[in-house]
């Protein structure tokens, strides 16, 4: 049975796994990526973990390729420029490098659009055409598939939407510095920012009063507004209301049939979904009501980010 | 020799004519739009003109097709629905209509979609993939072409930017309803309108303090700003302003080469162009920045809508 290896570079771990053409990640592992500052050692690791998959699944001489999935890279350049929660700095030439160290066919992309060509040959957007995914954690990605095609950019860098102007309030700062940037708002990141910003505007009593930023956490949050929790369920309406604003703008650029939901944030359920669809109908244009979908993710969480990496080498095997 | 028929239909004029595969217009005609409030007598007036043109070049049996550009067109319906500046309502069928009328190859498309595959074809964008076309006429309009395809959307309306809510100011409406949409600001209605704004802002001298709105012509407000009229300059300056914001948070979207700007507000040169570039590169991400061109289109003014409708039958025979 043919495979593909698929790895997601993340800030904290890196995932590594083997995906059938169905999508099905038959083995994986992880390892912390903070672990290995220098580049050589940590490829030394993805090959490493490689190896022991494909032979835990006795896969020599199957495997049709690597993909790979990671925040700032270049699908076209090949490689990462500048990611803020990785420790190599400036424009590490990955692929190149990784090649070396295991020969194959290898393809790298943005983690969102990753994930959305995952969608796309896995999961919810297998019979569109028109969709754009978007993940919700530390910060906002989107992966745009348009005409059938994912859409790359000039020099490989589309969809770093999270970094839009959306000129709100008092306009915060993305970790690129862009102020009044939509993820700062929209992440799960954002959600934590914006229960301390209800907690300056008003003077509900509420369980966040007695937590500090670092210990806050999504599911938390999730279980605040569920006891009616007044600062979770404010901060949920402002986040679902900006986040609605973003959508309908998205829409207007390439009228998707669906938006697909991914990450932190989605698993707060209803108390951002809810409002999201209901503030969306009221800003979409009247040429787009009533067309667009909102859907989560069908992909399961643990394994999407691989499969999404995955997908980059077996859609050139479809 | 091989020609196509292209149809610009305008809220004012009609335009036809017939292009060579090069984009060169051979012989074109018009006629006044609202002259025709029926719809079937004004397709008469279409197979009409196209006959006539036809006979004048000696060109029977070489048509390879009709491309029709036009306001609020449906590519995939072959639809034009609710335009605000055309007098048939509701979801008008127009090219099933005139299809009966002219048997022949025939599409129907967004006017700046069409606008951008003029480009694509015959034009600036000819040796690029990702490029967005922006008309800036009575209102804002785009066409976004990426992966070297032009983005049609799930329903085929796509690059209905001048929608897009930029939540800017005291939020001025569009023509669709949309408070602080990009066109309000961003075209040459919305410079008319911040004429008046800035003089409701300021209180410096004006050659405009004198001209009611209805009276008010871009060409008046280019002389203006060169004679050093200061609502005039402040008016470009404003204008330029949020076109860059927007164009900035769009660059997140598609990654485009270039931006290739045509329509009534690029005629005022330096004015809108000189500010616009100063903005644009404060506003682009890091990763985007000296990578992305912003360009007047090359197409003759007179007849780049004509050619823009032809490129979309000659798209078909490349």
């Amino acid at each position: 049975m043919d495979l593909v290896i698929g790895i997601d570079i993340g800030g904290t771990k890196t995932k590594i796994g083997l995906v059938d053409k169905t999508g099905n990640c038959l083995e994986k592992t992880f390892f912390r990526t903070k672990e290995y500052p220098d580049l050589d050692a940590y490829l030394e690791q993805v090959k490493l973990a490689s190896e022991t998959l494909i032979e835990n699944v006795g896969a020599k001489g199957t495997i049709l390729g690597c993909g790979i999935g990671a925040p700032n890279a270049s699908s076209k350049n090949g490689t990462i420029e500048n990611a803020a929660n990785l420790l190599w700095r400036g424009t590490v030439p990955i692929l190149e490098k990784l090649k070396e160290k295991m020969p194959m066919p290898m393809r790298i992309m943005n983690d969102a659009s990753a994930a959305a060509l995952g969608e796309m040959l896995f999961g919810r957007g297998k019979d569109m055409t028109d969709f754009i995914a978007i993940t919700l954690g530390t910060g906002f990605g989107a992966g745009i598939v348009a005409n059938g095609q994912l859409i790359d950019g000039y020099d490989g860098f589309a969809g770093e939407l999270g970094h839009v102007d959306m000129t709100i309030g008092d306009g915060r700062l993305t970790g690129l510095g862009v102020q009044g940037g939509l993820e700062a708002y929209v992440s799960a990141t954002g959600l934590k920012r914006t229960i301390l910003y209800m907690q300056s505007m008003y003077l509900d009593q509420s369980r966040f009063r007695d937590v500090a930023y670092n210990d806050l956490h999504g599911e938390d949050i999730t279980k605040a507004a569920e006891e009616g929790d007044v600062i979770a369920l404010k901060a949920f309406d402002y986040t679902a209301k900006i986040m609605a604003l973003a959508l309908a703008n998205f829409t207007a650029f390439t009228q998707p049939e669906a938006f697909i939901l991914m990450g932190g944030l989605v698993n707060s359920g209803k108390w951002i979904l809810e409002p999201l669809e209901r503030y969306f109908n009221d800003y979409l244009l009247e040429v787009y009501k009533g067309k667009v979908k909102i859907l989560e993710s069908g992909m399961p969480g643990k394994t999407a980010a691989i499969c999404g990496a995955a997908a980059l080498i077996w859609e050139k095997h479809r």
